[in-house]
């Protein structure tokens, strides 16, 4: 019988992250003060985020960093995840590629955020801190951060996009059932929030309001820091776990991957499971991977953005970050993928892009559905919309090896699970997506 | 690092189910036609379920009965599961005993349901059907069945309690997303359903018409076959999957149980993860061990029902079955643990429980829900309804180590998780649950 999924012994999990930066050939540029034009410091960007993540932010000069043992013990809850050979999918694509795809959804959260949450409550714990905070859309990085709060004793506070809050209670529900306070943004809760509601009450509230509201709060509140699922680099070196698991699995099923995929929203699940194969590339020992990032059509900031300084929230309360960017004013279409409805990629990516290093597909919310619908049925998963994007790619490649008539290695990362996504799943079936 | 979790290679997956009844010290009485009181023959049974499901109920004398290749293919998309020690709960609860949990719930459609609705399709596309229909309750079967006929490629249609076909819109989705036809039961689709309309127009429908209308649809159906997913003795044999695995697992982390727990609705998850580890008992070779099935105190069948012959379902289509019920025209409560608002006792499982072999915790819906949310800020995983009966009842064990100062291990069946029932949480939160 042909094995199928592959995992790792506990005592074999990755004990460090990877770094990307010290082997990159141009550095990312520094994040700068909006004020000052300065590059920020580990002592600015402490007064939001934990000390150990901002020195990992902009300090990290090692390629290894190591995991604390607390939280390589909570990784153990779910890691290593299965690394599976999608058989089923292959034979529906009649195609001679061998197709793989790193299972994330079976993290306690339903997703690959909780990677970054673990290491982040911890890191707020260890430092004396008694709260953190943060922001959520779609929902999944809201509920990595109330799992991994409750895990280290410590309370959270999730700012969640009213629209979701509204379209998607059962989120909420999660959140709480972790023992989060979750609330609405814009809320009267913080002076953003009331300014944004005086000017329009009925404002449904966007990743950018959320970000606003929940920087506020860190910052007025003692013993509480903010956190954030994406975008920044300390999130990618964590989410690099998921790809150096999948290279020692992939190696134990006997093969290496031509392709590598991953669905883009800030760049850290894609960063996540790429880097860790990208370094052979960097240091010369392989050739000719390729790196895709699938981002939505209606969001294209990798293949339609420009490159440059921009904000990472609406209000401009952030740095200034380098990146590929369709400007922090960008309002994306409504999409069922709101983890990628962001419109920059973080600064690593960025660069890479800009040297050549990844490529970028673009995806329909109509494809990525359909490319869903037929991986629930063949592989018995019904994957996150965001993660559909990243099938999307994957069948594209297929495609195109049948054509060619070759035989290539894909592998590309399920970022979770679409449990609580069954109403985008309701409308594509009716005939009612556009 | 202590280990956490346990696998095992797709190589020593289990290759038979086992089989309680040769090891039996009273066999089960057999079924009877309600008409003639004899009973029941294969032939009779095939009518409606397959002719390999019908033999495994009837004719079983083998200890081991052989998993299809194909069926231990579709294993592999999801088994094993693995057995995970429960740390956090054990920390939570400050108590002497170890506790393990049998995760059932990384099933593609998130429950053990699946590993009966696999042979139940496989077995129906072997002998040359190409429909299967069944009915759902809390939906945990119907998803499973619906995906297991889409990986054989034939059709399914699902009867769902029109009541929960409108609470769970999603276990709905899911279904539709693995591509079955669902119609909310009592319907005008057959001629039990419209008999059931014309007298009560507003019925909410329940398992019995559901039943009623499925059966009648494989009767009337050419190349049509029934599947049920609880009660019947081959579904059991099928569930034995989960103690066999869970027997190698639990002896990799050089241990054995004293206590094993299943929630109980029907009796298969209780049955599958119990019958491995319980003919070691009837063998003479283990002594002691305890089996406990945890019931909803609202529908406590086996601690207040009576033994004797009764019918399956409401409607009276079925054979008598020998079991502890209470009464095929019982209603019970509506608590949120569909799949444990069933009348009776599987045939097996009433003997067992006769002969003094098992033994059922009675726990209350309020017990249930602490004990889901204390597991899910511990152990990560948000459960379904019915498997908070099977941690309340495991607390429970461990609560009394702790008093005794004892040291014991347990090991319970995680059935599912409850990501489709967050409106529960809810209202458990909420502070609105009776």
């Amino acid at each position: 019988m042909k094995q199928k999924r592959y995992f790792l012994d506990e005592k074999d999990l990755p004990e460090q992250w990877y770094n990307i930066v010290p082997d990159m050939v141009v550095k990312p540029q520094p994040m700068l003060d909006p004020v000052t034009r300065k590059p920020v410091t580990v002592e600015d960007l402490s007064r939001i985020f934990s000390l150990e993540a901002s020195r990992q932010e902009l300090n990290a000069t090692d390629r290894w960093i190591p995991i604390p043992d607390k939280v390589r013990e909570m990784y153990t809850y779910y890691r290593s995840t299965p690394l599976v050979r999608a058989y089923g999918l292959e034979k529906a694509l009649d195609t001679p590629a061998h197709i793989y795809f790193k299972n994330e959804s079976v993290s306690p959260v339903g997703s690959h955020k909780l990677n970054s949450a673990i290491p982040q409550a911890y890191y707020c714990k260890m430092e004396g801190d008694t709260n953190v905070t943060t922001e959520t859309g779609a929902g999944q990085w809201g509920t990595a951060l109330a799992y991994a709060a409750s895990v280290f004793g410590i309370d959270s506070a999730v700012y969640q996009v009213k629209l979701s809050y509204e379209q998607k209670p059962y989120r909420r529900s999660m959140m709480q059932v972790f023992g989060s306070q979750v609330t609405a943004s814009p809320s009267m809760s913080t002076r953003a929030g009331k300014d944004i509601l005086t000017v329009n009450p009925h404002h449904q509230g966007s990743l950018g309001t959320a970000i606003s509201e929940a920087v506020e709060l860190a910052r007025m509140t003692p013993g509480c820091k903010y956190t954030l699922g994406s975008v920044m680099s300390h999130v990618t070196l964590h989410q690099t776990i998921i790809g150096l698991e999948a290279e020692k699995q992939i190696e134990m099923a006997g093969e290496y991957p031509d392709v590598v995929i991953g669905c883009f929203g800030g760049g850290s699940n894609f960063g996540g499971i790429s880097f860790p194969f990208l370094r052979h590339v960097l240091d010369g020992t392989r050739k000719g991977t390729r790196f895709v990032a699938a981002e939505p059509e209606s969001c294209p900031k990798m293949t339609k953005g420009e490159f440059g300084y921009d904000f990472g929230d609406e209000a401009g309360y952030t740095p200034l970050i380098p990146m590929f960017s369709l400007g922090h004013k960008f309002r994306p279409a409504h999409i069922h993928a709101g983890g990628l409805r962001y419109h920059g990629a973080g600064a690593i990516v960025s660069q890479l892009l800009k040297d050549g290093f990844v490529e970028a597909a673009d995806i329909s919310q109509m494809d990525s559905f359909a490319a869903g619908t037929l991986f629930a049925r063949t592989e018995g998963i019904v994957p996150a919309p965001e993660s559909c994007h990243a099938i999307a790619a994957a069948i594209r490649e297929a495609a195109a090896c049948r054509e060619e008539g070759v035989q290539r290695t894909i592998l590309f990362n399920l970022t979770g699970h679409g449990l609580m996504d069954m109403a985008a799943y309701d409308q594509y079936l009716a005939g009612n997506l556009v």
